[in-house]
């Protein structure tokens, strides 16, 4: 071999090797394509709020009612929201977007829900939404639900999101930390 | 170098390049691997028309009832519905599947729903189901949702489907078209 | 081309094909690169067996009500459950975790239903949770919904579940063998 198709057989390598670097980053990566932090705010009708109410319970088991969250940890009740989505954690800071959706609380014995919903961004920073499901057990310190797909800026997004109670006062108001990881990004 | 060696070498550069396209087009491809419309027409129970009925409220404000949708932009209205799946806009076509599943509206300003729903087929054309989740803000011309996954036939789709309202008459029937646009296909 | 030339030809070749397998078997395998079988047990509440039951009517049409699934295929009932995982068919056997979530009769004329749960684990065995969606036409043998997602051990887990009705007692107790084939693993 001379030096010539030497340097051709390690430039070949070469091509392989960062070829197939630049693909398995792209695809695989351990570290997120896309790393987002919001807040969304949960205020729950309760029969005498229904002006600044972004919540409001649309099926109850037999044993409760609409107006107020059912005994055994909620068990049962479906929750329909409509929430801001802010940058920090004050519920009066301009909102960047909407959280939509619904929860329902599907355990007797401790609070934990099942969590169905979007993101809903249409601004100059994002416009697209990201859609997530799981599992909530809303009284670990964190959690993760799965975001399952995107549209717009957010197409094919795939990831988790680490949520964080914020805040929580009453059976009125609740904060989330949402910590948005996205593994495959477009 | 000699001739044979350079040969072989735009062969082998040629290969990985081939290679590496069909792979980028195969994963990440920016144009459809599967693209199909249909339409669907949604006929929602009023009282008094439960005989050609393909969907039902079953979850309501406290504020609203389960025959006639709430007043707040049906904000709190939960939908179930199995209805028609045609290929043209036309309802009384030969239905080619079952859309299949729930939305509920989630806001009091304005008209916006929360969709988690299948297309169910079991024809000569196609046999599996294909599954979506996400925000639909319905006044808007198009919006997309997620294409979440897929059974048979559509088997690891991933996508996004295109929803426009196609017709929509009282607050008892609508079609939706739907572009369904895979980029994640077996 | 010479006898080193050649060799280097092949290895380079060899090289190629070698790392595009291994790609394809990543990213897009046939087989699954995990395979789990798990049972989950729903025992729904009929007014009596409160000390029992692990899922609830909490959605139901204007002709049914929720202490009993109404006529017409159940249509329009929601059900949300919080059911014992076993690794065998017995529902006395120690539960490996919890499956979490809603279903929803979706038509008149048939049981069908959809589905959005988790399967929810804390054990040596497994962390996290699998998140599931689709159609399930539960008069079939097996149906399949699709993996949507999952966290912990499973995090970007996708693919299907088939799903087999293994006991069903009046209108109280089901038992559904779950065949999970992930087909994307981390």
């Amino acid at each position: 071999m001379d030096a010539k198709t030497l340097m051709l057989a390690i430039f070949l390598l070469f091509l392989i090797s960062a070829s197939s670097d630049a693909h398995t980053q792209k695809i695989r990566a351990r570290k997120p394509c896309k790393h987002l932090v919001f807040y969304f705010h949960d205020v729950i009708y309760n029969g005498k709020n229904s002006r600044n109410a972004t919540s409001a319970i649309v099926g109850s088991p037999v044993w409760g009612n609409k107006t107020t969250l059912a005994g055994q940890s909620h068990f049962g009740d479906l929750v329909v929201f409509d929430d801001p989505i802010t940058l920090d954690n004050n519920l009066h800071s301009t909102p960047v977007g909407r959280a939509q959706g619904f929860y329902i609380y599907d355990k007797k014995e401790i609070f934990t829900a099942w969590l169905g919903f979007s993101f809903v961004f249409n601004s100059t920073e994002h416009k697209g939404s990201i859609n997530f499901a799981g599992a909530d057990p809303l009284m670990n310190k964190t959690r993760d639900v799965s975001v399952i797909g995107g549209t717009g800026d957010f197409l094919m997004a795939r990831g988790i999101a680490t949520l964080m109670t914020d805040a929580f006062e009453g059976e009125v108001y609740f904060r989330l930390r949402t910590d948005i990881k996205l593994y495959e990004c477009w």
